[in-house]
């Protein structure tokens, strides 16, 4: 581990500065994580973890809420907001119980609430003296919000939460183990003629008259989305982090772990596997993916925060184009952060397959994401209407929004791409074989569906899985060129072989994703509307397939510094695979010595539960028949 | 439900009979898997199975060991063999403590020992009188078995195994939860100076004189990879039935879970999932593929028992073909199993995340399978070695494996399709593009490996990724082939319904892998050597699209016959969205009630553990300060 270490030519402090803001953030989140990790008794990484020894739903449960908890208390006391939005793992913090605090309880009171009512919970609730939660999908509802029947409030009267008990008429449970997420409470509740009184309300843009009336404000209708909108903006780039804490364990297990004589048995002695192509290209075509995913989340939070400055002066006009953007890049990065950090978890072969390596649970939270905040395929559809839109009104010579710009700006799209050599190496040529893709699949989908002769929504049914992938290539674009413009605008300060290194991992990114066997929708790349003109050739795609080669072999050696760099703990990797120290087996025997289930077996010298009861009788009934 | 169930056009049980072999076997299932579920206390399915209520390390084993003494009791008692290869789970049975009993210790006294050590252990072994266990990987090995320094044998003396304690010397422990088989333990056994008597060496093959000398019998040698092909090519057709199983339970789903109002919010009333494109394709070309795998990895079992009895009469001829294909079907059906398992719960939304619906713990026990009995792309590689080698070998005029003929046959794979319209739809023109894109593929790896002016082994690492694409592919028209064969070679007494539904789906399969936005190795369906000749163009590609749409309409209400005929029971599914009544909501409510930690709190009026521990103090510390 240390020779692969020392093997890098950046500074990794300085890319840790560039991913997390500056040198002070980092600092600050180290030393908040520190004192979380002690508080929580996981700071000493020789110990095996609670989550691994108690497993009951109960167990995890209460583990969570004593994580909840200690992050709590730092936030409140040292006046930060580093576990606002991640766990002390990293988690999306609704795998806390007390996760929706600040990422839905508060800002749907502040977007949804009038000036009086934020006056009066707003403060209880950021001061912790009072704790909610967020209440919405019904067991026969998902992400059809329109169609739901129940109404689901908070209590504020704080003599009723003390009591610690819900409510007269209303009846809560959990709903026991999920793939993820075990230490929060996902929960039903069920009402019963439960009465709300009306002032508690969130009114600030929709009102229900004494007499009964419904009433919306127009002008102020379009923040009500805001709260979902927000949380749903925020994922990309916590997804993507947690994407980045599988590929850090499992660039550090690949490092140490030797297996087979090398590629085709040809060594004498046994070879890291990160020597074999087959993970090296995975793992670090992942790890590429993974920055772009960042830079690309980065730019999306940018966007959020610039549409609500403007909505603060009742200006909306950015919100279908923000919108648009967050529902692709929460839907493309929730799906190739669930599918790559498998295959990281499939890089770790059997031992990535135990509970302690921390993987499965990864895995397990990062799939969750493609379906809350808004199933994936529905979002996919959400995007699609947006460019069918945009492109409706580029045809009635009407202005389109700047995201979609590339539809007027370009003639012609199925024009083939003439590049060869190195020149694929460059980003325009890189950003415009993604661009004309997009364009090529947008124009697709639209004529397919507006020229249909069918009723619209059977059209739009039957085109379906065209529209989706022309919303995934216009996100995948919308990536890459985010990529493009992070480096383009680094400070003047950054080192040349960081940019060297930032510049080889987008080439990366933009050449293996058109090449790599797993991408979706690679044909694609190379479909034009003629029939015989291929976007890119043979010739092309195998050019682009050794210029792949050349990448890998340069970015090998920075390896575990651009995984390092991400800056994890150890334990918020949670992972005998993955410590920082490298020290696979050892870490492996320590925590399994440790786990209950041997601990009892060897204080009764050697005999697991069950023995007795299940095993022996078999043995004694067969050998009694001899 | 009722009216989808209504909806098929063919006899279930017709089906039924065709996937298992004939109506006496489906019967004698269905009675053994009743009597173990009833043994069990599983049958009845408005009861909460314990694996969701249980859930440590320690229970977890011992449910396991519970599960195996039934159906091992099952077995012995009623003399059948229904359980040797999965669990009353449709797990491999291997996800049982008692699972290597029949699959690993029994074949390896079999096919390595003596006469006379079989006749001593293997009626012993057989009726269960001594239990075993397979010992094999190191902490720091895994697939690469010569690397191996330790050897590990099990003891037969049963006063030992009374005892039920590992003999001096031996300490061995549990690995802690996976992500899956945790019914099962995976331990690790370390060996201190522990004596093992020569005679109780496996010797059929290899033998340790008194003196020291290795002697290996080259003819026999062969044998010794038996057991491991053994089980490695029973492989697909149990993970392909597991895969059935979480496709029964997303279909059944899909048909009673509403949601939105249809596509493009075009109707007045919810719409069934199942009629959203994007569901309908998933869900449709995952049976598709599901049944393609299933008789090809029914063929696949058909060749190994060819191998095994040539073998007994010492040719084992068949050997590096049989190997490579059980090598190959093992790598593909895992991966698209684990993949489609996923993908299934997915289709299921929130609810598939929820451990109660059954399917986190089959993509669990799926995604083991990427991994054990040799890593996926380790085995590629094997498969690509045998396709280099006969390659090799037509090129020096010598002859080669009738599973490669077609590399002989075909002049140049590098010829454009010329078919057009429902041409499409005729098996020989699938089964033509199939192989010629296996050719291309397997042509140019071999020219890119062997004519490369690297050391060969460079050479091979360089050109991996395409390596594997060949094998891939090679194998992806084994599978489909093996589905033309299977209809071909129908019983005559069978329906013409029955041929109507089962031609589609294999056309569904042919077609729609070629189109799936999520299929691996997409390019290689339109690349040829000729840079401007794809094999299939925009206009072709767009066709078969059309086509799929057609076959998914005409597919769909056999959705319900086609996932029934698996004949699961409830008690296998252990699933409360994927129950044969379809009642959905009523038994996910049923299930969620039994939970302890529900039941805990509703005893203590409503208040779950760990309030007054963690979210009190919070609340009353600061409410003080006000």
């Amino acid at each position: 581990m240390q020779k692969a270490r020392a093997s890098g030519s950046i500074d990794t402090f300085e890319l840790t500065c560039l991913l997390w803001g500056n040198e002070r953030i980092v600092e600050e989140r180290r030393a908040a994580f520190k004192r979380v990790e002690k508080a929580l008794g996981i700071y000493d990484s020789t110990k095996l973890p609670r989550c691994y020894s108690e497993t009951s739903r109960e167990d995890l449960f209460e583990q969570g809420l004593g994580m909840g908890k200690a992050y709590l208390d730092d936030m409140l006391e040292h006046n930060h907001e580093h576990f606002v939005w991640v766990t002390p793992r990293y988690n999306l913090v609704n795998a806390s119980p007390f996760g929706h605090k600040a990422v839905l309880f508060e800002p749907a009171m502040e977007y949804n609430g009038t000036e009086e009512q934020k006056a009066r919970w707003l403060p209880l609730a950021r001061s912790g003296r009072i704790l909610g939660t967020y209440s919405q999908t019904e067991l026969g509802h998902g992400s059809f919000v329109r169609g739901i029947e129940t109404t689901a409030t908070f209590d504020p009267d704080s003599d009723e939460f003390v009591d610690g008990k819900p409510m007269p008429g209303i009846k809560m449970g959990d709903v026991g183990l999920k793939l993820g997420y075990n230490e929060a409470e996902n929960g039903f509740a069920s009402f019963d003629q439960v009465r709300i009184p009306r002032s508690q309300m969130l009114i600030a843009h929709s009102q229900l008259a004494r007499e009964g009336t419904f009433t919306k404000d127009p002008l102020r209708a379009k923040l009500s989305y805001s709260v979902m909108l927000l949380v749903r903006g925020r994922m990309p780039g916590i997804f993507t982090v947690q994407l980045a804490q599988a590929l850090t364990i499992a660039t550090r297990y690949s490092v140490v772990r030797q297996q087979g004589l090398g590629p085709a048995d040809a060594l004498n002695t046994e070879a890291s596997i990160f020597q074999y192509k087959h993970q090296h290209f995975r793992l670090m075509s992942m790890i590429a993916k993974t920055y772009a995913m960042f830079f690309g989340s980065r730019i999306c939070d940018d966007q959020y925060d610039e549409l609500r400055e403007m909505q603060s002066k009742n200006d909306h006009s950015l919100l279908p184009s923000v919108h648009a953007l967050t529902a692709g890049m929460k839907a493309y990065v929730t799906s190739e952060a669930a599918d790559s950090a498998e295959d990281a978890r499939k890089l770790c072969g059997g031992h990535g397959y135990m509970s302690i390596s921390g993987l499965p649970d990864i895995v397990g939270a990062l799939t969750g994401g493609a379906t809350f905040e808004g199933e994936n395929y529905v979002l996919w559809q959400q995007v699609g209407r947006h460019l069918l839109k945009q492109l409706d009104r580029l045809q009635d010579g009407e202005p389109i929004e700047p995201q979609v710009q590339y539809l007027a700006d370009v003639e012609d799209p199925n024009i083939v791409c003439s590049a060869f050599g190195t020149q694929f190496l460059d980003p325009e040529v890189q950003l415009t074989i993604y661009r004309d893709r997009a364009h090529r699949l947008v124009v697709k989908a639209h004529s397919a569906i507006r020229a249909s002769s069918k009723l619209p929504a059977d059209a739009w049914n039957e085109h379906m899985m065209l529209l989706i992938s022309a919303s995934r290539a216009h996100t995948e674009y919308f990536i890459l060129r985010s990529f493009i413009d992070t480096i383009s605008s680094l400070p003047d300060t950054t080192s040349s072989s960081l940019r060297t290194v930032l510049n080889r991992t987008r080439s990366l990114f933009a050449l293996s994703t058109i090449i790599n066997p797993r991408t979706v929708d690679a044909l694609s790349f190379v479909e034009t509307a003629y029939a015989d003109s291929p976007h890119l050739t043979t010739t092309q795609l195998d050019l682009i397939r050794s210029l792949v080669n050349g990448l890998l072999d340069q970015l090998l050696p920075e390896a575990i510094a651009l995984t390092d760099a991400w800056d994890f703990s150890d334990a918020s990797l949670c992972s005998a695979l993955g410590m920082y120290d490298g020290n696979v087996y050892e870490n492996i025997m320590r925590w399994v010595e440790q786990l209950p289930i041997n601990q009892k077996a060897w204080q009764k010298g050697g005999v697991q539960e069950g023995w007795e009861k299940w095993v022996d009788p078999i043995l004694k009934r067969e050998i009694a028949k001899l």
